[in-house]
C-alpha cells in the first residue's frame, strides 16, 4: 500500500490570495470599475474576482477592521498532494490546518517556517472564462493571475526551503558580493516565477500580480487611473524590468494593497535553464531602462495573517539598505 | 463695402453625418455599446454622437423608415463663407436653403452638382470632450471624426469641382492607363483627406469614418465585435492601406451603413506636397499587404437623401469594373 | 537495477526543425533580412537560425535539390527519456537511428506511425539569449519557437497516440457532428500546443511557428513584407484565431513554406483543463473575427523526407472537403 | 503694384534644426543607429536627417568644438512671406541675413526679439518619403519633425509676439494664481505645437521633437537604448502628458541635446479652439499620470549661437522655482 503522504508535493502553480479590506466599496471601485476584475460572487461582506482567463477567482476581498493578507493559495496536481503538503508540516512542526472556501472545498491551510500563510487545494469549481468574451472586458483586461512577491529578511533561506520541500525552481535572483542573495524568482509552472521573495522587513506581502495582454493594456490602465483623478494609485511604472524582461506597473489600492500588472516574460521548462544572477547595484536589473524605483516601493508592503488570528509581526534582518536607484 | 459673398468659401473640416436608421436600439447597440461612440443627446427618434476628441456631435442617428444619409457637412470659417457658399449655388444654379440642427443654430443645405446632400455651418455649440477621461472611454475609444467617403460615376469632375470651387487639395488619386481618375482623396485640414470619391453606382455614401488612437484600439474593434458574435459586421480588414498608408478597419451598423476606424496617415500642410498617384491595378493600393477585398465592399453603399425629399436615384458611370484583388 | 527505458518519455517542448530549401541566398534574404531570425552559424550549404529568445538554434535551413522537411525534433528532460523513445520504437517497430546535429550530440532520429519523421535530443549547446540586446533585434523581432502543426488524414489516431505514447494533452479540438476529428492542438509545456495536427492530404509539414512580443510586431512584419515588395509571402491574416485565441500570421517563405507568427494565447497547466471542443463550421473556430481563409491554406505542405530518404509520399484520408469559410 | 513685404508672413510649420555637435562618430551611432533616422547626405563634417515621413532633412548635425543650435527653421508658404519677414525684422531692429543651405537655396535667417536664432525658407529640395519602405525602417522609426520647445524666462512675451507677429494659435498654456505665464504651446499647422516656450534660464533650446507612429515604437526607443547599455540616454518618460494628452520620451543625445518622441496628440483647426488653461501645480499637466520629472529637465538646456556669433548668452528671469513634482 503506497503512502500517500511521501515524496514531494506536486504544486501546479500560484491559485488566489485573500485581501481584507477596509471599505469594500472602495476597493470595489479600484478593482472592478477602474482596473476590470470580473466579479465572480458578491457577498455582503465580500468579492470574489478574477480576470478574463481565470477560470476561478483568484482575487477574494473581504471586509475588516484592518487591511491585510489571510493568506495566499497555490493549486496542487493530486489529493495526495496535500497529505504530502500536511505531512511536511507534521514533520517541520509547521502549524496547519483544513478549511474550506466558496469554490475550494477541501484547502490546506499552513504557516511556511518564515512566517508566510499559506494554502493548497487540488480543487476547484471553475466558471466559464471571460477570454474570448471581449465585449464584457472591462478597462485594461486583466487577464489572469500570474504571481506573488514577498517581504522576507531570510531570502536565501526561504528560495532554499521552497526548492528542496517544494521543488521551486529559480529563474533569476540578486546577490551582493558576498554572495547574499537580495531576492530570487520561483517557479513551478514553467515561465518566469510563481512566487517572488525580495528582502525586506517582513514577512509581509510586497504584491500580487495579474498577467497583461500586451504593455498597451498596461498604457491604458495609467490612462484610466489618471481619468479618474486617481493619478496616486500608480506608484511605479510603467516600464521594463531587467529581471524577468516583464513590462510591469505598480499600483496601489485604497488600502494600500500593491497589484502589479506585468505581461511579457519568456518560458523556462527547459531543465537546464540557468539562473539569470543579478547584481545588487546593477542599474538595468530593476528597470531595464534605468528608471528609479520610489522608495514606498521598497518599504510598504502589507501585513499577513498570523496562523492564530492577529497578524504576522514583521521583523527586520541583517541586510540593510536598499539598492542606490531610489528616487 | 465689401462684398462678403466674393471669394472662395473657407472650408475647415469635415463635421458631422446624419444617418436614418430602421431599428434605433439595434443602432445603439452597435454604436454605443460595442463602439464606444460617446452619447451626447438622446431624444425619441434621435441620437447624436460623437468621439472622445470630439467636441460636437459628429453622427446623428435619425429613425426613419429607410436607412439612408440626409446630409454630411463641413464646418466653415466664417459666417462669410456661408454666404459665399449660398453665392456659389445661386451661382451654378444648385439647390440650397438655411436649415438648422441641435446645436446648430444655421446651416446651409445645398446639393452638390454631383447630387451628394451637403451641409455647412460655422457656429456650434461644443461640449467638453472626453480625450483624457480615459476611465469614460468604452470599447475600442473612437476619437475623433476624420473623413467622409462618396461614390460617385464622376470622379474626375468632382475631384476638379471640389478643387476649383472650394479649394480642396488633392493627396492621394487612382488612375488608369488612360488617364480616367477612379478615385480621388482630397482634404482641406492638412491631413490625409477629409473628403474621398470613389467610383461607383452613385451619388452613394461609401462610408464615414473616425480616426482612432492606435492600430490596437481597432484589433480590439474585431475582438469585441466578435466576442458580441457578430463577426458579420467587420466586412474589411484590418489592414494597412497603400493609399494614405492608415491602419483601417470597415465595419457595418444594422442597417448596413459602413463606418470606417482608421488611423496613422500623414501630414501634408506643404504647399508643394505632390500628389500621389496609384495605378488602378496596383495590388499595394487598397491594401499595402495585398489582401483582397470583398465584392461588397466596392458595390455597397448608403442612399443619399434628395434636396426635395426622397432618395437620390444613383447611377451607374462609364468605369465599370472593379479591380482585380477582389475575393 | 532500473530499467531506463521504461515507462513514458518525458517530452519538455518542441525544439527545432530542418527546412531543406533550393536557394540558400533566398531563404536568408526572407528569414534573416525581412524577418530578423539571428543567424547563429552560416555553412557553406546551411543557416541556424533562432529567435532573439531562443538559446539554441530553432531552424535549420540546409541547401538541397528539393525543397521539404528533414524532421521535426523535440527535447526531452533526460537521457533516459531517449531510451524510452528508442524502447517505445522497437516495440511498435518503428524504424529509428541515432543521429547528430550541430550543437546536438545525440538525437534520436525515428518515423512516427502517421508518417511524420521526428527526432528527440536531450543535450545542445546553448547560447546567450537576445532577448534584452533589443539593439540588436531586426524587423519584427522573432522571439521563440512555440509549435508545429502537422497535416495528416488521420488526426484522431495521431491525436491518440501522441496522447497514449508521449502523454501530449488536448487544449483544442474540432470535430463533425459524427464525432470525427478533423484537428487537435495538443501539448507537453503548458502552453496551448506545441503541436497541431490538421486534416489534410499527409503527412505533410502545415506550418512552423515562433511566439512574437506582441500583435504590433506582427503588424510590423505585414509592413516590413509589403515594404519590400513582398506582399504574397502574406498568406493569410494578420487575426485572431478562435482556437488558441492567439493573434496570428502566416507567411509563405521563398520555397513556399509555411511560417506562422503567434503571440498571446493562454496557458494550461490545470491537471484539469477541458480541452475546448470547436463545432467543424464554427466561422469563429479558424478566425474567431469571421474573416476567409485562402484555400492554399488548406491545401499546401511541404513534403516530409522518408526514413531511408526520399520524401514520404502523402496520401488522401476518408474526411474530404474543407471548411466552408474558404475564400 | 502690391507690397509683397505687407501683411502676416504664413508659416506652415517647423521645419528643421542644426545642432552643432563635438563628437560626429558618437551622434551618429545615437541618432542613425539606436534612433533610426535617416542619413540623406552625409559629408566630412555633417550629417543630414530625416524621419521616414520627411521628404527633407530635418536635423543637421554639424561637427563644431562646442554643442549647441545654429538655428530652428520655419518652412513658410510664399517666396512672398519671406519678404514680409524681412520687412518686420527692418520694421523691429531684428539683426538677419540671407543665407543658404544644402537643399535650402534662400533661408532668412534672424533673431527673434527674445534672442532665439530662427530662420524661414519657402523652398527645399525634396526626396521621396521612407514612409512606406517598412523594411528600410530601423530602430522605433522615427516618422517625421513635431515641434520645438525654447526655454525663456519672458514666455508671456514672446508668446504674444508669435502671436501678433506671425500668427501662431494658442493651444495650451500654463499659468499661476498671478496670471504670469510659465509655458505655452502654439501652432501654425492644425496640431498641438509647432513651437513651445517654457520658463526658465534663456534664451536656450529645450528640445526638438520627432512624431511616432505610436506609444509601441516609443517604448521601444526605451528598449533599444537599455539594450545598448546607454539607459542614462533616457531622461525622463516614457509617459502621457496631460498637457497635449500626447504620449512621450525625452532621450539625450551624447552632447546633451534632448529629443522628444512624441505621438497621439489631437487637432486644433477650429477657430474656436478654446487655449486649454493649465494651472502651475496641477500634477496631472506635465504627466496624466502624475509621474514626476528629474530636475536636468527644468534645469537643462541646448546653447543658441549668436547671430554674430558665438553663443547666446541665456539669462534669469523673474519667474523662479520649477514646479512641485520633481525627483
Amino acid at each position: 500500500m503506497t503512502d500517500l503522504s511521501s515524496g514531494m508535493p506536486d504544486i501546479i502553480r500560484i491559485a488566489h490570495t485573500i485581501f481584507t479590506v477596509t471599505d469594500l466599496a472602495a476597493s470595489r471601485a479600484f478593482y472592478v470599475d477602474l482596473l476590470g476584475l470580473n466579479v465572480l460572487y458578491e457577498e455582503p461582506d465580500a468579492l470574489y474576482l478574477r480576470g478574463v482567463e481565470d477560470r476561478e477567482w483568484t482575487l477574494k476581498l473581504e471586509l475588516a477592521p484592518q487591511a491585510g493578507v489571510r493568506h495566499i493559495a497555490y493549486r496542487v496536481r493530486a489529493d495526495a498532494d496535500l497529505e504530502r503538503m500536511a505531512a511536511l508540516a507534521e514533520r517541520e512542526g509547521l502549524p496547519y490546518r483544513w478549511e474550506t472556501e466558496r469554490d475550494r472545498p477541501r484547502m490546506l491551510r499552513m504557516q511556511d517556517p518564515f512566517g508566510v500563510p499559506v494554502a493548497f487545494f487540488r480543487e476547484s469549481v471553475t466558471h466559464p472564462w471571460l477570454l474570448q468574451d471581449y465585449h464584457l472586458h472591462r478597462g485594461p483586461g486583466l487577464q489572469r493571475v500570474d504571481h506573488v512577491n514577498v517581504m522576507t529578511p531570510e531570502v536565501g533561506k526561504m528560495r532554499d526551503w521552497y526548492a528542496k520541500e517544494l521543488g521551486f525552481r529559480t529563474s533569476e535572483y540578486t546577490e551582493d558580493d558576498e554572495g547574499r542573495i537580495w531576492a530570487a524568482w520561483v517557479q513551478r509552472r514553467g515561465g518566469v516565477h510563481d512566487l517572488a521573495m525580495t528582502n525586506g522587513t517582513g514577512p509581509r506581502l510586497h504584491h500580487w500580480a495579474y498577467w497583461m495582454p500586451d504593455a498597451m493594456s498596461i498604457i491604458r490602465t495609467c490612462d484610466i487611473l489618471a481619468g479618474a483623478r486617481q493619478p496616486e494609485r500608480i506608484e511605479r511604472g510603467p516600464g521594463r524590468h531587467g529581471i524577468s524582461n516583464a513590462f510591469f506597473l505598480y499600483v496601489r489600492d485604497p488600502d494600500g494593497h500593491r497589484i502589479e500588472l506585468y505581461t511579457s516574460d519568456y518560458i523556462t521548462v527547459d531543465p537546464d535553464f540557468e539562473p539569470i544572477r543579478w547584481h545588487l547595484n546593477d542599474p538595468r536589473r530593476q528597470t531595464l531602462w534605468g528608471a528609479k524605483t520610489p522608495r514606498s516601493w521598497f518599504e510598504e508592503g502589507s501585513s499577513l495573517e498570523a496562523f492564530e488570528g492577529g497578524w504576522v509581526q514583521a521583523k527586520e534582518g541583517e541586510l540593510k539598505g536598499i539598492p542606490v536607484h531610489v528616487i
